[in-house]
This record gives structure tokens, C-alpha cells and sequence, in this order.
């Protein structure tokens, strides 16, 4: 199955026959101080220099999220996708809770990328949120990201996870939205706190892929937060994450991506290791 | 299913249920010319370090193989193995293709632990092999690793390499050893030369791990032989394996212990992440 991003310029295609497609997180306030700042103040200078850096370390899809307190969504969302799609070539992931704020960057994505189709960040499980988000996807022939929560909460097994991506996966059809345009985030919690975390968000990305089909995407960092040398940690949960079919997980490049690309080649995904000799040789030259 | 190999003063239990065991190779003159030079000549200081650098660095169980051009491994093989069994606490696992080698490591472990129980390696799918090995493991009621190999080679893909392991397992059983001491080995490759080596490794592990249910070892190491920066691709390809049930792969132990506890931690083998933090500490005090 094919999800196909394009920005005005480039397509992605994220699929299991292919090398995982990494989606860079860094244009997120989220636990950023200085990012925060500079956007309360109306600054973008820090988002035009992340877009530029995680496209250098290999990026192949860049989230875009300005959500933070006191920062209006709704005004500096569509400015820092039209600063992000002026600045690199990539497709882009348009990240918020605020169903304003999606709809103004949508507007300036269909101005700058008449052809384009960016990825929505996200649409869950919770009713009110798939009356909203939903109809968005479909009239703007986006892709959407679904977590796995509704309004319970995130379940705590992999099955109950699959239910949900059930019930989105369907419902988006309902509405018209072909099946590979929807990427399922399975969620992972840190093993930090409950030692299962781990073992049921990789059987719930197993499940869902297997039962399913459909592409992959988790934000993989939170597996190890709380914990020391957190790298290491996040090495080895996207390394078994891949084996189970994620394909486009959201993480940070610069850190990831000689792991990733061990994990495609020892996936068989690499003829030769060219991907991954070239990258080396980049690094270390 | 546990397999439970012990020294005179020490058991270690390779299970699925626990933390993976690592089994030290370094006491292994291939590819090591200083050690191979050394065991020629008789001297064994080499292997007194080896031991104790690698039980510091986190082995459970030592290799202990001499097997070089121009070594008489049935002279030098117990003598390693008793200097071993002297200098460290932790099982041994007696490494050699010379069947007089075996027996005359086999009875010095007798004498230095009479209650004891080493791994050998290894028995692998040849006629001659099971017929001259597994005697020695029912006779010493050792445990026992089986190589996915036989007298065709290397089979290319998983299904054969469950019918070897299948084979290794049926034959150790009619002589009396029960199942839980044969640890299978679904041989690992380079990915360099052959893009699909680990993909028919890791699905020969998630065979044998469930429709023979055995534990499981591997070589790890060989998966990127001849490739740069190869640690990030073993690490990527022991994640995996471990996912797929691999819980004692044979490896250096101070580069990959803390990518094994990772795995750990992610598989929901390491409460409140307490193994990987004390390991952290102990590396960066």
C-alpha cells in the first residue's frame, strides 16, 4: 500500500517495499523554550533554520506544529508552512489540534502546491474530532495521520489499539478517503513508567498492519523519555517498530537516521548497502 | 523453555521470560592474529584477559574456542578452558569442530565442575556431525547449539533453516536430550553480499522460536561483515532478532551490551528501566 505525499516539487512515497520515509519533528515548540519564544514574538527565523538542517540530515517530510501557549495557531500556522514550503523542497506534515488553524494552513498549501498533498497531523479516534478533522481530509485530498486514542483514552493493549485504527480506517473510507491515505500511529509511551509500553504499541503496529494494511508512522522518541542515553533506546524500539511494518516515523533525523538506515538494510530494503555506505561516507568525510 | 548452563559456582538461565544472555566470543582466535600467534606458541595471557575484560564488560557465558592453523586444539583446548573455568565465574561454552578437542575440554569441566552443564558448540545439521556430537552431549549431559546448516550448506531460506533446526532437535531427542539443550543458531550473513541475509535469518528465528519453541543464538556480528560502522547495523539487526526470540546471542559484549539492554527494556524484560540505568551509571561514572 502507497501513501504519496508531494509537495510542489517533490513526491514521497512511503510503502513497506521501499526505505522508511522519516518525518522530521523538529518545527514543534513542545518542551522547546527558545522555539516557543521566538513564536509568541511572531520570529520564524528559528523554523526557516530547522526546515534547512533536518532536510541536510535527511528528512524526507518535515512536521510542522507551532502549538504552544500563547501563540495564535490559527495566524502563525499557515505562515510557518508557506516560510517552510518557500524555504525546502520536502512535502509538508501539518500538525495541530485547532481545526482553524488546519484550515488556513491548508489554504496556503493549495496556493503554493495547487497539485500538492501534504499529511494531516492528526485525526483520533474521538467522535468530535472525526466529524471534524475527516471532512477536511477529503475535500483537501490529503493524508492524515490517526493515533490510535478515542475517547477513553490511549488503550492499554496492542488490540484495543487496532480497534481504534479500525474504526478510523473505516470511518475515513465512509467518507471517501481511499484507505492508503490514512497512516495509523500505534503510540508509544515511555518504558520508562509501565515496562509494557513497548511490547504493546510494536504487537498493536504488527496488528495493525497485518489485519489492516496500512502504512505506519509513531513518534518514536517517546518510548525512552525519562530515561538516560535515550538514543540507544530509541535505536532499538524503531529497529523491532520497522520489522513490524512502520514505515514514516516522526523523529529526529540528525539522531535517527544511521539507525533507520541499519534497519532497511538489514530489512533487505538496501541492495548492496549503497544507502547506507553513502550516508556514512557523508558523515564522516 | 529454559536451558540452564552452569560452572562450578554460578547458573545462568537463558529463557524468553528473563533478559538475554550474552555469550562472550572474543576468546576466538579467527581474525584475531595476536591471539592465533599466541595459542601457536602456547601462551595463553590472551585468554585469562579476554575472560575477565569480558565478564566486566557484561558476559554471561564465555566462548572459549582456539581453533587457528598450526594449534593442536586437543592439546590447547582444555588448557583454555581450564584456565578459563579458573579465572572466571561464569559458564563456558566449549567451541570447537575437533571431536577430541570437545572430549578433552568435557572432562577437564568434569573435573573442575563436577555438577556443571557448558554449552557446546556446536552440532549442526550434517550426518557425520550429529553422529559423532550428539553422543557427547547425552553422554555429558551438556547443552548443546545447533547451527542451521547441513550437508547441503547454508540453506537460503527460512522455512530450510526451520527443517534443519527441526532435524538437529528431532535427533537430539531420540538420544535422551531433552529439547531445552538445544539452542539453535539461524546463522546470520553478511547483508554486504546478499541484501535478503537478514530477512531469512530473522524469519528463520520467528519460525523456530515458535513451532519448536527453543531458545535461540546467533553469531550476530557477521550480519555486516565488510561494511563501515558496523555496530549501528548490529545493533539494528539484534534488536530485531530479539524481537523475534533470539535470547543468547554470541557477541563482544562491551559493544553491544547497552543496545541489548535496550531491547530489553523495549521487550518489557527490565522494570522500571533498573538494569539499563544501573548500566548507564556504571558506563559514564
Amino acid at each position: 500500500m502507497e501513501t504519496i505525499l508531494k509537495s510542489a516539487k517533490k513526491s514521497v512515497v512511503i510503502s513497506s517495499e521501499k526505505p522508511t520515509v522519516l518525518i522530521g519533528e523538529r518545527i514543534n515548540p513542545t518542551g522547546k523554550k527558545r522555539l516557543a519564544a521566538a513564536l509568541v514574538a511572531g520570529n520564524l527565523d528559528i523554523v526557516r533554520q530547522e526546515a534547512e538542517a533536518q532536510v541536510e540530515a535527511g528528512a524526507d517530510v518535515l512536521d510542522v506544529n507551532v502549538g504552544a501557549a500563547s501563540v495564535d495557531e490559527v495566524d502563525m500556522l499557515p505562515k510557518a508552512v508557506r516560510l517552510v514550503m518557500e524555504t525546502v523542497d520536502v512535502p509538508v506534515c501539518i500538525d495541530s489540534a485547532d481545526v482553524d488553524a488546519l484550515l488556513a494552513a491548508l489554504a496556503v498549501h493549495r496556493e503554493l502546491a495547487p497539485e500538492g498533498k501534504p499529511l494531516i497531523n492528526s485525526v483520533n479516534g474521538e467522535e468530535a474530532h472525526l466529524e471534524q478533522v475527516l471532512p477536511l481530509v477529503a475535500e483537501y485530498k490529503t493524508a492524515v495521520i490517526g493515533p490510535t486514542m478515542d475517547d477513553e483514552g490511549i488503550p492499554d493493549t496492542s488490540e484495543k489499539r487496532l480497534a481504534v485504527a479500525r474504526k478510523i480506517v473505516e470511518r475515513a473510507e465512509g467518507l471517501g478517503i481511499p484507505r492508503e491515505d490514512v497512516v495509523i500511529d500505534c503510540l508509544a509511551l515511555t518504558v520508562g513508567a509501565d515496562s509494557q509500553a513497548g511490547v504493546v504499541s510494536l504487537g498493536a503496529m504488527r496488528m495493525v498492519r497485518e489485519k489492516l494494511g496500512v502504512n505506519l508512522t509513531v513518534g518514536a522518541s517517546n518510548i525512552s523519555f525519562g530515561l538516560p542515553d535515550r538514543e540507544v533506546i530509541n535505536w532499538a524500539f524503531l529497529a523491532m517498530a520497522i520489522q513490524n511494518g512502520l514505515n514514516c516515523p516522526i523523529v529526529d533525523a540528525a539522531k535517527v537516521r544511521p539507525a533507520i538506515l541499519a534497519a532497511d538494510l538489514v530489512m533487505g530494503r538496501d541492495d548492496y548497502a549503497m544507502r547506507y555506505i553513502k550516508a556514512y561516507k557523508k558523515r564522516t568525510k
